[in-house]
């Protein structure tokens, strides 16, 4: 299983929308990520809008592809496009991993 | 057990020896962490020196203070600290968690 953290950027004004949708994210949705190796999934976000994302999965390309590939991703993805400050792109297709420096288990 | 983010800024011009130090972080220390409940704890690098911690902890604040007080967390964070926009501050009083909004088993 490999450890994955990546950084987005929220829109400093639709904060609070944003976790409102993230308590109630379609069980189609949770369950596509399940499926496609998303495990240990976490969101976290500071004040100013630096959402960072950490998971573990076997594989973190065949993850953000499996996803990519289903239906209920695109939907999601389209929906959540105006909370990020990335000119509409899908948050999916910005998620660069971070190095990892240190980890004790 | 809870999951815990924060954010620190790692000095630009010190990054490669920052990873280098955490390559081989003192026996004692990785102990200490365990023995004060750090679990499945990584840090995150990016390029600008952006640093993300991840940990999953019982209680962070008691992990915070039982680090804090030992012998070899102050020998750790006081050679650390020339390596943090912090103005020489120990790391481990800056470790604000920020807000989890999303988490999936």
């Amino acid at each position: 299983m490999k450890r994955i953290c990546f950084l987005l950027q929220v829109k400093r004004h639709r904060l609070e929308e944003y976790k409102q949708r993230h308590a109630q994210v379609w069980p189609e949705m949770l369950q596509a990520l399940r499926d496609t190796g998303w495990h240990n999934y976490s969101l976290f976000l500071r004040d100013d809008g630096l959402l960072v994302g950490y998971l573990e999965t076997p594989d973190f390309e065949a993850a953000l592809k499996g996803m990519a590939a289903t239906e209920i991703n695109a939907r999601w993805q389209t929906q959540m496009a105006e909370f990020f400050d990335m000119g509409g792109e899908h948050a999916d297709r910005a998620m660069q991993p971070l190095t990892e420096v240190f980890h004790l288990d």
